[in-house]
């Protein structure tokens, strides 16, 4: 069965570029397409809407000074940018933090740094996703350079309470810098550095209806940093390569309309996230919710599927035009369970059948009832062909259904 | 006085995007926006769409197999992903040849490497900068990791023979290899690396009417390097971040494009730059050829005008309208004179006052005739306002002008 209907419910994975985006974009194409550094009116003009895009960021931001705003190509840019460029300042300082749900930008950065002679002390969560704090300050010490965490999880939609972890970090270690990977967080929440402790915090355009392929990078102006891309003046020396003009002035419209949205994220599609939440785990007897139920981004929910498939599941949705994801799409690729859902301690019985379902503000209420009448089908199909039929049935019973 | 007209002769800074490349790149944006590592068919015909990308950037690059092709995000990027990439493999050979007028991003790269115990050689070029080979040949030890060197000056447009260095650096010695930065030769004469022993070649985008935020770096499947942004499984492990999806294909397209073009390069963009070259040299008697007359891209030319100041030139040429630049845009908000034209011995006499015309596909011949007409005015009225009278009228004495 195939079907032309297409249902998204994988914005975390990616999101459509606004059509307002798109339009602001157009024009820096095949008009005005000059090289802002150029010393010609043309290319003037460009220099003057990149500064413009910067005071957008930094408004999104909640920055103080739009000094403080690098763009890139990618969270993953940032994050890498962010970490490697403030460690080169000082190598006596060889401890880093982070935590064991990480996105792979930064998970394998410290992997990658443990090789090069860094301690790296991976910070666990609990079985919502909720970072285990009193370890995190635990592990602070003199040698601590950096403590790197996320501020929404892309898997779970749990969020970290990244404001107090910077306050209490640098309390315990005021030479500690702290970088907070924003990405899922930006467009959902109002990531508001102003008057925190954060050092460092990176973002990403198609995370929030800008396109693929543009990020932005918050550097406190207190917090010295080398470049990772070596080269021109471009960025304030901090980043080498022509601007990506067209796409910064979209981000920066697409981050004005996703902070103009915010009130809508917290309540519309809050709603439809929770009447989706609601729905599945009042419908399905095998369905256990694996995200957290206060501390979360309001358009994500990750919902396990006892004894079936992640796999399985979203094939049969895809027959259905229905879009998710189980773990990152990141990480795609591989069998293995998802690192955030192994971390949390998911068990085995539910581990390889989590799926992710992120809204947006472009999903409509009739494609959350659709998913609700889709879902039920789709997982009696997937169970039905379970070899876990004996323990299938000993669930039916402990919940009364049979 | 403004003009409402332009005449963009600064295609080395940047090109206007192609029309056919920005209908190519459209639908990727807000119809089929889907992330190509995930599962289901929305965001599996993206996958397709970088596949089909990688195969023709396979062609535009002339290699063997289109996992010899990484994406990237700038020319900058591909150079230090490049450069950086190929010296963690082996950390006992700590001696990099390069030359005296690469772009920034390869320079200020190697003046790190310096700082972090490399050893650099810096090889010169002559009067219309063409490379030492014997300096080159001559630096080459047991102990050379690298050699870097571009294949066509950003200022002047003239080539290096790659293809023969690189032959000729591995007969030498076997374990060096040979990065290329091709961004200025792509799209103006074939930069074809099969049968070559070129190890990587970079190339941007909007170079070549694609848009700015695009990059490429060929590997020869043979050569290992280690990723410049580190997480994801993307690009085989060797760039982390969501795949630029509309840019990866628009690139794709204004490569077969200019593939495509290549003989309108070398005939009619060359028989227009020439019409440039030569009426400029012979109506305006301060003028004299800073590039090299044989080995040279079509599109470039760059004069010097003597006892005047480019700065002065350009914002008179800004007034009629036309576009062009002295030294490069990347190097540009500093009143430093190029480096490249420093190492080329050009004399302080016209150091400061050459200007870069860089012409494309998309220049006529009518904006030829006009810049002809128009450019005699403005160096006439620079040189009148110019502190060295004395010397002009001695210049023009010698030329038998008065």
């Amino acid at each position: 069965m195939t079907n032309s209907k297409l249902i998204y419910l994988d914005n975390n994975a990616t999101t459509k570029v606004d059509e307002h985006v798109i339009e602001t974009m157009m024009p820096y194409f095949s008009e005005s397409y000059g090289n802002p550094s150029s010393i010609y009116k043309f290319g003037g003009k460009n220099s003057k809407a990149l500064k413009e895009a910067r005071e957008k960021m930094k408004d999104f931001f909640g920055a103080n000074n739009s000094k403080e705003i690098f763009f890139t190509a990618s969270g993953s840019e940032s994050a890498n940018m962010a970490i490697r460029g403030v460690l080169s300042s000082d190598k006596s300082m060889n401890h880093l933090i982070t935590t064991k749900v990480e996105h792979p930008c930064v998970l394998n950065t410290h992997k990658q740094l443990e090789k090069e002679g860094y301690k790296v002390t991976y910070i666990g969560v609990n079985s919502v996703g909720e970072l285990n704090l009193e370890e995190l300050y635990n592990a602070v010490t003199d040698k601590t350079a950096l403590v790197s965490c996320m501020y929404a999880n892309n898997e779970t939609g749990t969020t970290f309470p990244v404001k107090e972890i910077a306050e209490k970090v640098k309390s315990i270690n005021p030479k500690t810098k702290v970088f907070v990977d924003g990405v899922q967080a930006a467009g959902k929440i109002d990531i508001n550095v102003k008057e925190t402790q954060i050092d460092m915090m990176g973002v990403s355009g198609h995370k929030f209806h800008a396109p693929k392929g543009i990020g932005s990078l918050y550097v406190k102006s207190s917090t010295l940093i080398t470049p990772l891309i070596i080269g021109g003046h471009q960025e304030s020396g901090k980043r080498a390569g022509t601007e990506n003009v067209p796409f910064i002035v979209g981000m920066a419209e697409a981050a004005q309309l996703a902070k103009d949205s915010l009130n809508y994220e917290i309540t519309h599609v809050k709603k439809l996230r929770d009447k989706l939440e609601n729905g599945l785990l009042s419908k399905i007897y095998n369905a256990r919710l694996n995200s957290a139920s206060k501390n979360r981004v309001p358009n994500t929910t990750n919902i396990g599927f006892e004894y079936v498939e992640g796999e399985l599941i979203l094939l049969n949705m895809d027959d259905y035009g229905i879009c998710a994801s189980s773990g990152s799409a990141c990480t795609s690729g591989s069998l293995d369970p998802s690192h955030v859902l192994k971390a949390m301690g998911v068990p085995f019985t539910s581990l390889h059948g989590s799926i992710r379902f992120s809204l947006s503000r472009f999903t409509t209420e009739e494609e959350i009832d659709y998913t609700l009448e889709k879902m039920p089908i789709i997982i009696d199909k997937v169970t039905s062909i379970s070899p876990f039929q004996k323990e299938l049935r000993e669930l039916k019973e402990r919940k009364g259904i049979i």
